[in-house]
């Protein structure tokens, strides 16, 4: 069962591997494609306020990146938020939450659609976060780390005054690395401990999680954010593994050497971050549950959702100042 | 697959019901059988150092009890053990542990065995703690709460000098009540949450273990042992419980409002206990773990075993002198 839900992802070694992102569109400011046009030659598309729709599920730590960046660049009026259900059916992401079950900008009831609409022949796992052009229907990207990066970069023309830089050009090779290892080891490395299929793939990715989760405390210890003083695409990416952490990856993914709420130095800094605004306001504890418990019959069978843990510490005072 | 597992101890709402225990032999001072013997009229065994065989598993909370009284109470010499693999096949416990894999004194392979031996047409789940009689090979009971009650009161003549009362006679009311209780929402509670399979039947029994589990915490907080200055049995059954909360059931069985560790006034009480002689020397977190994550497809189809949690808080001061 296990091998049958995973297997395009499951290595012969009994390891996780993520599919690639299949569309990898860009909005640009330096777009050929005059405005309402399609993507140009390089397949980029024009930067245009409220021409493009963000798909996304409160779930999903993927996605949930570029919701927060919405609201830290004061982008959400010039980009519109679709949300998917958090529970997948045989046909994927599903716009249920919606009247009439159907998203009103895209007319289209599964996130599916519009993938079939840009690629018929797409066979993969269809993902959030999807940047959707609501003039052609067609997903400009669902390639989720340029994304971000792309809202932080080519979208400047559209922040809110006072937005912060993300991605400053003069730390980009250290936070290039930096998000590296923190992708390979925190973000992935928790799906990769929860969909292993063998005792070493699992052991392997426990134990890079837990030793890369004290190098962060270390770097933490002194320093508010991992950058320095101030946020930057890092902690955006870290921050939505680790408000998953308990909820769902310490049981769920057998990430359990110790829950977040007992490493005091990045339990102290995510409480810090949920507190501030952009990031606590976009986090459903339910539907992170109920999307990672109710959706994963090859580790989950029952489906039963936990009742636990006890949230209410996101709230204590962080002392981070 | 939960389903199929459990079929014959689930309910028709999803709730999981223990079955009833088969063996209700008891080894008592006054049976009327001559030494040597077996079972008389009223199914009274010979009481007899030497002869019977304690059958555990390390990991089981049920067989971890009569283990720890034999400690407590220093029937070591009187009761002999036999010790099964935390890894039951499609035949049930084994004594793969055992030189050959077959047990020295009762020469067996399977549990199964003793009994079937004494009861041919035995179609339920083999458990332990089984005590069996070396001489005959019939097992005479796997009535576990009966089984310690008798470790403490019909073998009371082979305690060792200042053995602990556990079952006082003044107290019994009282700690048969809150025993019952205990056995309900937590001892057996763990269980009916992680062997639910409907979300109604988890809820109520998850919701009925935490207010147990706060309660005890409350009476706790000004007394060092369940009933007062005194280790009983309750304690006992509390304790098995309790070590096996982080390791097992906070993950395994959705038991996840807190960890151990995160509940003050329990944590302290538990560390309090294992650190008494012939509780924590006789617990085992490698077979736990591997026993509850190994053996139940039903609820963790890859068999894959955490690593965590970290057990060394274990050893920390208790502060409840």
């Amino acid at each position: 069962m296990a091998r049958a839900q995973f297997s395009a992802e499951t290595s012969g070694s009994g390891e996780f591997v993520r599919q690639p992102n299949r569309f990898t569109g860009r909005v640009t400011p330096d777009s050929d494609s005059p405005p309402g046009g399609g993507p140009d030659a390089h397949g980029r598309w024009p930067l245009e306020a409220g021409r493009y729709r963000l798909v996304w599920c409160r779930a999903c730590p993927w996605a949930h990146r570029a919701r927060i960046l919405l609201g830290l660049l004061g982008l959400d009026d010039a980009i519109s938020l679709a949300t998917v259900d958090p529970i997948r059916d045989e046909r994927g992401w599903r716009f249920t939450l919606d009247p009439g079950g159907r998203d009103p900008a895209l007319g289209i009831s599964y996130l599916s659609e519009a993938y079939l609409a840009t690629d018929p022949g797409y066979t993969g796992r269809v993902t959030v976060p999807a940047l959707v052009d609501t003039l052609t229907g067609r997903v400009v990207s669902n390639d989720y780390p340029q994304l971000t990066l792309d809202l932080s970069t080519q979208w400047r023309s559209l922040h809110r005054p006072g937005a912060p830089d993300l991605y400053p050009v003069g730390l980009r090779d250290e936070l290039d690395a930096l998000m590296a290892e923190i992708h390979r080891d925190v973000n992935n490395g928790v799906y990769r401990c929860g969909f292993a299929i063998s005792q070493a793939a699992y052991d392997e990715a426990f134990t890079a999680l837990f030793a890369r989760l004290d190098a962060l405390s270390d770097r933490l210890a002194d320093q508010r954010y991992l950058m320095g003083d101030a946020i930057t695409e890092a902690d955006v990416r870290l921050f939505t593994t680790l408000v998953r952490f308990d909820a769902a990856y310490h049981g769920h993914f057998k990430c359990n050497r110790h829950k977040l709420t007992e490493l005091p130095v990045l339990w102290a800094y995510a409480r810090d971050l949920f507190q501030t605004p952009g990031f606590g306001d976009t986090v459903d504890f339910d539907h992170i549950k109920r999307h990672y418990y109710g959706t994963h019959p090859a580790i989950n069978p029952t489906g039963i959702v936990p009742l636990g843990p006890d949230t209410s510490g996101w709230a204590a005072p962080h002392g981070r100042g």
